[in-house]
């Protein structure tokens, strides 16, 4: 699932060893849902008739010749987020959950999803539907090949699965008899016809230099030095994720939701630039900037996105060779690329250059979280005085951040869909509610806040998680250790070039010690106005190695089954680290300015290096936001910062309170003297 | 050359990074070499004329249609070090370091290996060979294709190639009209004829009960079901590596240096074991041992060494799946084996199993390592009194230190070339006196001595590094950093299942705080009379996860090019964690008993927490150590021990807090004086 969506989509990386083995929440599973074993059937008003349709999708299917078809959950680019018109999957089966992969042959029809999804599709499918309680690519083979006679056709979109996908596909179906059939017209949009949703059409548009760390003429020289430089001597770079195409060239629009991109295609070579898009969405003035009307190499040829399988394979007919980040490039156009003429690295130079964000990124990067900084302290204010009121819920309150959010300056919209969590259900991987299921916020329990913004000078991305009454021991215990976590991986000095997965662990070791952990990664790369889960960045085995000008998150979390969840969530510049002894070392500088819950925090479980650490990141938040507030007169919020970036002190001696010293002593007493 | 040496190897790979970045030590680089461009050359009297041995292998290549011939540097099981017999890259160049690969054209001749060994083999090969001063797979193939014209073919040894570094040969040579031939008759050994050392033919002989943790009868069982679990149902399991039928069989003899192996092999289904061996090596006790007479299930059935090819292909023939470990088959088995027969995992289940002891096997490896502590703290003492004399040397005190162990209980000789390395020499990879370069000991420099035993119930390694004088506040702290990184990870407690490289780094972060690493890994398994650097446990990327039960070494470092080496190498056993919360969590619980040098430890650097382990530690080598010690009289070794071994206190005030420094001295005095 998680090579299936690619691009921007190291969350569900991230969460996925989580997510499987996580219960429903109550409130789901008390929902209407179908039974396909009485006579006739029951069917809740949720559930969508998909009779008409799967009728005509089983005609397209025998029309191809083919005993079955394959329905991903994906795009054309592996992006994290997809477009309604791409929503094959949703609107064949009536189930809309995000990840889930159907079949049809020509008698049955099965959707595989995670336990996440279970009930939900249990409410949205009629039973026209097999559901599967599985994920991977084995089961859907091994119900094939029991479903579909040998010497027959399994047809699939070669722009729907990642080379990867096609992969596990082919080798499962090995042997077995059973083709694989790559068909580039969709077969569900050929049925799902005047009811699909439009293409889209806004206008794609240049970031004003303002907001640009290059111009598109430098990035462009950047990739093609890099092209020169490469052992296998590729003569292009083809780009596939849309961030990698919006990034070359400063462009954006809003085709997919919270991201800022546009359905394109960038195939570079030294002697032209050719972009795949629908060239009718450009004004004027941006055909002038991309110099469209003329062929050298520093103008892009514009060429329509419909086109770009024809025009890499008529490209690969020449002495070339072709450069590809492998993990999201589509089979649709590694089929048509000969093997000798790929130069297949797992991310493009684009990918990776991107990845390091110049001196001027950077500060575009920071800007926006004090902006950012300054939404979330708003919504934590009014929290503060309207939670007690008992007026607040998961999803009102979810609403009033992504306003204050918008309020700011240079805002485009949320980066991702706000979660706000509240008790029980801030224990749920992926939970967001929505304005039919949620929760009431209350002083009797914690709550979770995971939420970020789109602005032109950057992408954001924070969690902070408050309790407005008596926090528990143990919420107060978990709580700190989550945050030692943070600011031990934050404060970690390390080698340059040393990988994140070497290092994730200091972010569990406060919990590891007590016999807690948490079940999803520690953290993900971030864009300048691009994606919020920005590969190829991380703590994760399949992240590249750490380097000066990266941002990523830093996020561990703990989370108590039924009751409550914990996550502390900052974003994180990589820097030089100065060391006594002189080395190329790197650290971390946090950019997210909001302050964590006092009430939440147990100071004598500090090392005196934490409590430092904390003391020193709660002085630069003032440093940096209290001019902010100031500045917009918010003098609510400035005293609110004001209180609780007070410097905290140990209030018992180091690493215990009394009565552990005394525990400690008694213990060291009784096992050495007896 | 990680994967071409395999038994027993990770040390190689431990040090792989740190050895080639490194120089030759200034007495080795000050030898008589070879210069090949006079007329006529210079050849020093250690070069060996290997015109006639050359001659004859080129009549061989010739004999066979080929062009070229490769000559690997390890034996027919991928085994650390190699018996005289199976040096045969040695005996054809008169190199004899211990890695480097030879290729023989009817022209040519060249050697491959790595800078430790580019002096040595400067002294010892004549001008028949060119010397490469590189490693890998990929430079020796650029050659042989500059070297033999298309359409012409390479022999080698498919028992002396892994593989992957056939699969890698072969890839290289792809496309390339260059034939690689697979020749089970050695080449050079049809050279070498009756100059070539015997074949071993000692005994091999069953271990006393009271040394094994299981019956060879209930071993077997337990890898019978682990076949049956198999979702791929393997019908054999085939045992490459010398450790997996000595430890199968509890089985031992001397064929390899420091490894108490025999050359052999095993098949084993669920209805018949064989051992593939020289038979005649087995006293008529041993082969009842074996039920070696019969054709049951539970009869071990012996056949010659050299029939294993064939009695692999024949059974192969069958409707069967083997199973093998991947890592270290030679491609001589694999190549009988088709495709869709092998069940090829990383390991096999044999090596898998033996990685987790149980405890009994604990015990014995455990006691092993008192008896191992008593003779290395012997050789300290007895450093101190005469170090300052001025006559001990490097190559003398290994000597001494072997001596020592030599006469504990159940020796039977070191687990590897002792490591003793004064000042400068200890900041050299692999380095070891011999009797005619090694340095003196001294009060003014620092001295590093790695090393281990194989006893009948265990083997050992530890690593300790000392200065009987004035140490630098330098070597100090890096010293101290060193031991906090041991500390760290010994204390650290992680969930089950954790990967070791999840977790290295605790070991090096206090080094890193300040500038400074190591190049090498963090630690490997060892095992029960078997190999001192055992497969597949330890801190590093192809390492299985850590499970209770394994043991390993954790052996942070420092080195200081030109100056000095710190190491400090404990052994490990992973036990249980009990944590506040429940849950399965490990820790390590250290079974070296030498304490660290007290002259070397800066007390202020330690944190609370590192110091009461330091202490807790101390207290246990005292339990352990001191009634060994005073059981045989040893009553100056004793004083010595409870010298080095009296409770640490914090005597400046630690890295921060007042308080800290409290807790820590009220624990000690605690612990030690009530």
């Amino acid at each position: 699932m998680a090579r299936a969506h690619w691009g921007c989509c190291p969350w569900l990386v991230l969460f996925c060893a989580y997510a499987w083995s996580h219960p429903i929440p109550g409130d789901l599973a008390r929902e209407d849902v179908r039974n396909c074993s009485t006579s006739p059937p029951y069917l809740p008003v949720t559930a969508v008739n998909t009779t008409v349709r799967l009728t005509a999708l089983r005609q397209q299917i025998q029309a191809w010749n083919l005993s079955a078809y394959i329905i991903p959950d994906t795009d054309a680019h592996m992006s994290e987020y997809i477009g309604r018109h791409d929503e094959r999957r949703a609107w064949i089966t009536g189930f809309t959950g995000t990840a889930g992969i159907a079949v049809v042959t020509l008698r049955k029809a099965a959707v595989w999803t995670d336990s996440r999804y279970w009930t939900q599709a249990e409410r949205q499918m009629d039973c026209n539907w097999e559901l599967h309680k599985e994920v991977g690519i084995t089961p859907i083979v091994t119900w094939l090949l029991a479903e579909i006679p040998s010497g027959e056709s399994v047809g699939f979109d070669p722009f729907l699965f990642s080379i990867d996908s096609w992969e596990s596909y082919d080798q499962a179906l090995q042997g077995s008899n059973r083709q694989l059939v790559s068909i580039t017209d969709n077969l569900v949009d050929l049925v799902w016809g005047s009811e699909r949703p439009p293409v889209p059409s806004q206008p794609i548009y240049a970031l004003q230099e303002a907001f640009t760390g290059s111009t598109w003429q430098e990035k462009v020289s950047g990739i093609r030095s890099q092209m020169q430089m490469h052992s296998e001597a590729p003569t292009a770079v083809l780009l596939s994720a849309l961030d990698e195409t919006a990034w070359l060239f400063n462009l954006r629009s809003s085709d997919i939701p919270y991201n800022p991109f546009f359905y394109s295609y960038t195939l570079l070579t030294d002697s032209f630039i050719r972009l795949f898009v629908n060239k009718s969405r450009f004004s004027s003035e941006t055909l002038q900037y991309l110099n469209s009307s003329c062929t050298d190499p520093l103008c892009v040829q514009l060429e329509d996105y419909s086109e770009v399988r024809g025009s890499v394979k008529d490209y690969a007919l020449g002495d070339v060779k072709i450069w590809i980040g492998t993990s999201y490039t589509t089979y649709g156009l590694y089929e048509v690329i000969p093997e000798e003429k790929l130069v297949a690295d797992t991310y493009s130079p684009v990918m990776v250059t991107k990845a390091v964000k110049n001196s001027k990124e950077q500060a575009l990067l920071k800007a926006s979280h004090v902006r950012d900084a300054v939404a979330v302290i708003r919504y934590l204010v009014w929290l503060e005085k309207n939670v007690p009121k008992g007026t607040v819920d998961e999803f009102s309150g979810a609403e009033l951040v992504d306003k204050f959010r918008g309020e700011e300056e240079f805002s485009s919209g949320p980066s991702f869909q706000t979660i706000s969590a509240s008790g029980l259900n801030a224990a749920l991987a992926h939970y967001s509610p929505t304005k039919e299921l949620h929760r009431k916020l209350s002083s009797d329990e914690m709550y979770l806040l995971d939420s970020g913004g789109q602005y032109w000078d950057g992408t954001t991305d924070i969690t902070r998680t408050v309790h407005w009454g008596t926090p528990s021991a143990f919420q107060k215990e978990a709580y700190t250790r989550v945050l030692m976590g943070n600011i031990d991986l934050s404060r970690l000095i390390f080698p340059a070039a040393t990988s994140g997965r070497m290092v994730e662990a200091f972010a569990r070791r406060a919990l590891w010690e007590v016999g807690l952990n948490y079940g999803h990664g520690t953290g993900h790369g971030i864009g300048n106005f691009l994606c919020v889960h920005e590969w190829p960045v991380g703590f994760q085995s399949n992240n590249i190695a750490m380097a000066k000008g990266m941002f990523t998150s830093i996020e561990p979390g703990y989370y108590q089954d039924g009751e409550f969840g914990i996550r502390l969530e900052d974003v994180a510049l990589v820097v030089e680290a100065k060391t006594k002894y002189p080395g190329t070392y790197l650290t971390f500088e946090v950019v997210s300015f909001v302050p964590y819950d006092r009430n939440l925090i147990d100071v004598s479980l500090l090392s005196p290096e934490q409590l430092q650490y904390l003391n020193h990141y709660y002085q630069t938040i003032r440093e940096k936001v209290a001019p902010e507030l100031q500045s917009r007169q918010m003098l609510e919020e400035l005293a609110w910062l004001q209180q609780h970036t007070e410097p905290l002190s140990a209030r018992a001696p180091h690493s215990t309170s009394l009565a552990s010293v005394l525990l400690a002593a008694t213990l060291a007493f009784l096992s050495w003297n007896s």
